[in-house]
């Protein structure tokens, strides 16, 4: 059956390169049924975080409206960059499976790898300047979050 | 000049709170002028990717009909989470300078450090099940994409 389903994502993401877009496809599902897929749009859409699981989860998320999909799997046709990965944590997914490794997307040229070791150093390493700066309310916000009864959490 | 617009960041911050939303905002600068807000609307908008950082830069790239940001700053009221972090690398941004750090946020109930410690474990070690299933032609799509001349690189 996750065989079935990737074989799916596999076709999706061939069939979107056919179209301009990314090699890459995901699909969601609960109890054997899709509910979402996700195509990769960042050129069609001008969007970087337009990645095929971040489009399913999306999707998903407007046709349950609902910001959790605790009970849902992904299949996807590669490995979850860091950037979907985090996306998989806040949405809850109970699991994920994919086709190809980070190793196939880096050689089609895809910086996953990159981001990967990015991701574990600290700020002031990175290729990108990241800094912290000391701001005397910073915590302001999350002691307005804190203070509030009535909050969504999430 | 840092220091005032992450104080920006922090009363955006504490603003959407004020309206439902999380305690988090983000702000794109280029040459001293913004280009976009984003707060956070993961509840609002039914969508976990909807954090403050990919919402200015899914807002800036709108207005800019791009998919790249190499030129833009980011400030942020806190230290992106990996999921942001992911969408920094991928618009390219210049720089990120943020108030308050992953401690502050994990304290007020965020689970950033969660995903920091979870990235970087081998797919079969996380809480969330994870895994590769290999496909004879998984490496379609990017065999499709190296053949196609006119794919727009992202």
């Amino acid at each position: 059956m996750h065989q079935q389903f990737l074989q799916q994502t596999i076709e999706l993401a061939v069939n979107n390169v056919a179209e301009g877009g990314g090699p890459f496809a995901a699909i969601l599902v609960k109890e054997q049924q899709i509910i979402a897929v996700g195509v990769n749009k960042v050129t069609a859409n001008h969007d970087p975080t337009a990645h095929a699981e971040i489009q399913a989860i999306r999707i998903a998320c407007q046709l349950l409206k609902n910001f959790e999909l605790t009970e849902y799997t992904l299949y996807s046709s590669c490995e979850p960059c860091p950037m979907c990965l985090g996306a998989i944590y806040w949405a809850r997914l109970a699991a994920v499976y994919f086709a190809c490794g980070r190793g196939d997307a880096a050689q089609a040229g895809f910086d996953d790898t990159l981001i990967y070791d990015e991701i574990i150093k600290p700020p002031a390493q990175r290729i990108i300047e990241m800094r912290q700066i000391q701001l005397a309310d910073a915590v302001s916000p999350f002691q307005a979050w804190n203070k509030l009864e009535s909050k969504i959490r999430y």
